[in-house]
């Protein structure tokens, strides 16, 4: 769970950077990185505004970031990755994962690779140092021999590189910003600075940007295959894939949900924020009024003095407004469920604010298959739903009804078929 | 605005105190102050979490803290005060506003009195230290000569005293934790770490906390006067005054606004997070449905790289949905109008997602006065309804009907009586 | 022990402030404060260079500044102290120590006096504000009532004050810088930026420097009593008090120290950096070779890491060139002997490194008396001569012999007679 | 131009290696890093007490670190440098230069290596992970490959390796420390430290240090020539190097530069520090008095004020003593001279301060040639005496005269013929 962020031949890069990276905080808040022009470089732990607050370089015209969801990984490991090869200098910034990507270490250190980290990302470093031919033709045999998964961005003193695997798994795009051009992973922080004219790398596609020009590569032409959980939850709101807006997708989810399961309750309580939108359109289908039975404190985050404790952490974040649920039959609406424990908590937390009962509505199907493709791997073990019945996932958070979406009203809420469900349905992209 | 937490006889008070103060950050996120036993003081600008991360002083059992809002003021204006007077060393944290502080402080000066900061806060200490009897009495003198604004909370060696003015216009709790004390601005911030048996500090009273117990001195029998900005915008939703939910009130205001105010529309957009209660209110009595219009990016702060354009700022922080407003009649709800530049700014950005008509529902009377007694003072100019009817506000910022709720559905909606209005009635509690 | 510096209408005040502290860095390593035009403040523990490096204030043109070498003391005793006063807005910075200074601090108390430190200094800036007359009056009043000692800058808007004790205890001096004055502790650190017309302020006398001119104002005619211990150890050797050099003043103290402790032995070791110009006195008048026979790590500072034990502190600091020690009967020189500890591990540390004979000679009195006047109060107790004989002092350091400079060796080396010397004798200037 | 400091199975490692950073810290003031069991690293810019504050690893037993003098080069230049290769994971740590470094750099480019800094020392790695066998008989080959310049530590999980080039051009050593091993680039910084039985790693071999004991492999049998430049100018005055003491041999060259240039004068007068030594020696010599002519502030720095007028540097670090040498016939001793500025100030603040003659005396022979061994490549250009007659340098620094030591009086003093003088004779231990 990444996001990136590319500039090229845009006045105060650095600034640009630094926004288009504050739209895509929600992808990643662990981490950050940007590499600008001579490739100097920023990288640091924390959030966007703590990381890039010095060393601004006001005569930047181009450049990569990246923001890193996950916790695990010292300061080596933070894109991106910057390189001296035969080939020039080069900076990479990768979101999603190559699955068995250990395997392609190994196979790469085994001819002598020396790695700088533990990325699979640096994997394409690699393979370009060691392709035959320009840096060009030698991105393009590099990207053929990785099936999947990939949205990569590739800065050289000539050009910016935007990549995107054969089944455009994870979501890029681009548009104009002056004279130049603006890269990132959502519409949405292309949008929020005045990007316009934007479109989607297509899958399957790497497009050179220079001072020449824009030049396309289709280097696959497999099938589209789009992450389904960024519709049902890592992507803003206000983002589209595939044409489809994000928000009313999940809007959508929630309609469906109801519609599959129509319960009886005198409340809907969205989970905030993931929920919000699922839970309009569940409180709107179903005619069950919705309230704000769980406020969330905004300001508790990844504090030092947080107890280890889990269930005193989510106390803090989710606080329930006894006057919206006391004495009430709840419905609490969240996108999905991986591990169990926060809803388990959650239910607690509404019980002893007095609900009466508490349902738990899920706008997408149970979670039984871990994602090999950039959503949080550590998530692979202890799927609550992995090899549970949805009866005994109820049982674990102690709700009194517990109702997933199905897969096909998942995919009727989106309105779109080329989808990645693997995590639902366990039918990888890749062997 | 300000937030204050005090803490006697807790284990691990510094602790306590980070806690109920990230619990308080949505009072004031400039600065920060803690000061702890043997009078440690930590304090900086910017998020407790921020602030508060090193030094931590482990054995800690007593303590107060402070957010500020205020923009203004260097770092000797950060609170806690603490001062060496011949009644010993004392801490004091304050929220609220002395109206004509500068005349006290100006008298202070002329009996020698050496002032370590442009705060008016700092009066307090002055008027202790020049009181004649010993440090509880002087405290309880110091308190009666001055009229109002004030939450206080006062850290001596030998106890922790929490007053609040003759007519409470500021809020203040307590509760017990373990075999200790804990005081917050909110009871909100109280709940959400535990803490139990919490009350109200009455109004012109004070209670000292000391291992000999609990002493309270009710110094002044005025009648309370609770400011209504607090259930207004400026309190958590999950918080209660005067034994009223502050989410339940919002949610009211906004019913009541729509009886007041019926209207035909095709969406209700709430400006997220202060309008989110009303709108639900406003949506639930028109039935009119309720929707994201406009999302809001969380990771946008006071950013080093912030343009100057006020536009610009507001667009990267909240964005239009379009496929939710696009085409349509939208109501936009917020709590209140204080400069006018804001709502100007979302109804162009609502237009230009396409709406059809823009109308603009306050869940607040127009603010026609300044307050003086605590909330943000900078308001003082500029309020866009000081002077201008209605009518004239809603040219400036563009929208295609502007209504307000009136002073009496207010106060209904609260369903209390015992309110400060003077920022909506000119009508001031002192002279 | 400090220094305190000060511009007036300079340009550039913070980087002169700046590079005029760096040059009294030798009087106090453990805290920087300066504060310029509009009372900007920074502060913060450690050197000069690691304090003072952010926040430039370009357009400064007036401030004063402070290094401190007390180990003790949190944020809020480090100075400049500033305040808010009847008589305008105040900074003070203050070399020297008034004795029985707790009493004037109980005696402001009483009157009602809030203190912001636990500082004698502040005692000045509470006499100003309640005395009665015009700010410049009122400095002169206060000044007339504390006896000694002090050297005192006080910054104010429209002037800067450059105040010393009726017996001129601590060093003060002034000079011209372009169209304004520069002001510090010693003259070299004047000398070192260029400073020009170099004068000492006057004991008993305050200068005031605005831009009016400079106002010079004689509050007491009490014979000078310089301290001598700036001659013998406190001060930079390229600095002047009394028209006489330190350097030639300390060079002298080592011929002295010879002619009346005549030893026979093959090498003088001095202990650097403040036994060096001794030394080589003490090798001129002997015949005797200087050699290093102990390196001093520069690196070796107050490090995290240091071992709590003394004698391995000492031991990285003071590095034995066995080769110009061993089989040798060595004279150690160092300026004065205080609590003894770090002598006895140099004479252990050269015994170590094979010296046959290890002979210690000191080119001052044995320190006998605590001072009260400004010289590190810590060392007011166990002072290792306090009631003890030489031979017994001897025997703890684990000499083979020990010698100091005699009272009037001291006065003769010196060659001035307005000294303090109630160290050594006992005769103090405070009743 | 770089201090390299080893641990293996050393109680609290990580301090351990700050100490002995620390007794190198006269190696390099630029940059500092460590890298500890598990590969923990801190790297950062500054001195080893500025960098090495957070983060300590309480529990490492094992690590290596460096200290580095060059200005130039950004943080992913700052060894040691850690790669992942099929060998396993390692950190090197290295000291000196590889002539045609960047030669070996594009040659490892050519096969496909990925270089993640600019640094020559990283073809050691590449090296290691391109040779065939296990990976001790990998670092062996690569020894073997490269000439030289090199004392390199290399940190993997089952061992330290300690690596010295086959003319041991750079120094290295390494005693026991309780049950295990430190190993640095200089002795004394061992001794400090308390480590025993100190030995040379000897030229042409490497140490593998592991838990299951000590390992030696001489991979070359070439004689020996270490660096003259480390006794003339750059070692601690209490290392050794071929047993010989630094000290001494450089009291000896003043001596020897006193023997072939009598000269008559009244004061020698010292650069402090690095001409001390010499000083002592040729005032001993001579019979002229040595004196401090020149004192040094030692707390001028690399200040962010500095003036780019080198002038007014210098000026701040050495202030002349005018007692000591105006009216005089003063003689200035310094090590070296490279490019002729700084002690053209010198004769210049002499001359200002009242000298009446400025003679320089140099104890070693001109620097003709530029280091490619690892003495500051900066070097290379603007060598005064590159191209110039001693003559034309006395004129450049405007001195009275100037005269330097003969390699032979250099190899005299110093009392050892193992010596590359290649920077003085420009015979060149390379082709």
């Amino acid at each position: 769970m990444c996001g990136i962020a590319g500039v090229w031949n845009v006045k105060d890069a650095f600034s640009v950077l630094h926004d288009v990276l504050l739209g895509l905080q929600h992808r990643g808040q662990e981490s950050v990185g940007v590499v600008v022009d001579g490739f100097k470089t920023i990288k640091g732990k924390g959030l966007v505004d703590t990381v890039l607050t010095e060393d601004r370089w006001e005569d930047a015209e181009k450049g990569i970031g990246h923001v890193r969801y996950s916790t695990a990984g010292s300061l080596e490991d933070i894109q991106p990755i910057v390189a001296f090869t035969r080939k020039g200098r080069l900076a990479i910034a990768h979101n999603g994962n190559i699955p068995n990507g250990e395997k392609w270490i190994e196979m790469l250190k085994e001819k002598g690779a020396v790695f700088q980290s533990s990325l699979d990302s640096e994997v394409f470093l690699h393979l370009i140092s060691m392709s035959e031919g320009d840096l060009k033709e030698s991105i393009v045999k590099a990207l053929k021999k990785v099936p999947l998964a990939y949205s990569l961005l590739i800065l050289h003193e000539e050009f910016l590189a935007a990549a995107r695997d054969p089944y455009g798994v994870r979501p890029l795009f681009y548009g104009k910003y002056g004279d130049g051009i603006v890269v990132a992973s959502e519409d949405a922080a292309l949008k929020a600075i005045g990007v316009e004219d934007i479109e989607e790398v297509p899958s399957g596609t790497v497009v050179f940007f220079s001072n020449k020009g824009t030049e396309t590569v289709r280097f696959s032409k497999k099938e589209k295959r789009f992450c389904s959980f960024e519709f049902i939850y890592f992507a803003r709101p206000d983002s589209h894939f595939l044409d489809q807006s994000v928000h009313i997708a999940r809007y959508r989810m929630g309609e469906e949900l109801y519609r599959e399961n129509p319960i009886e309750a005198d409340v809907v309580v969205p989970v905030l924020d993931s929920g919000l939108s699922g839970a309009m359109g569940f409180s709107s289908a179903s005619g069950i009024p919705l309230d704000i039975g769980l406020m969330r404190n905004r300001y508790v985050g990844r504090s030092f003095i947080m107890p280890v404790d889990r269930e005193k952490i989510v106390k803090k974040k989710l606080v329930p407004i006894e006057d919206v649920v006391s004495g009430k039959r709840v419905v609490v609406i969240d996108d999905s469920i991986v591990r169990g424990t926060t809803m388990g908590i959650i239910v607690k937390i509404l019980r002893e604010a007095g609900a009466k009962e508490v349902h738990v509505g899920i706008h997408s199907p149970p979670v039984r298959f871990p994602c090999f493709y950039g959503i949080d791997t550590a998530r692979k073990k202890e799927l609550v739903a992995g090899e549970r019945a949805v009866e005994e996932v109820k049982k674990i958070v102690n709700a009194d009804s517990l109702f997933y979406l199905s897969l096909e009203g998942l995919k009727r809420a989106i309105g779109r078929s080329e989808l990645c469900v693997a995590c639902f349905s366990g039918e990888y992209l890749h062997e």
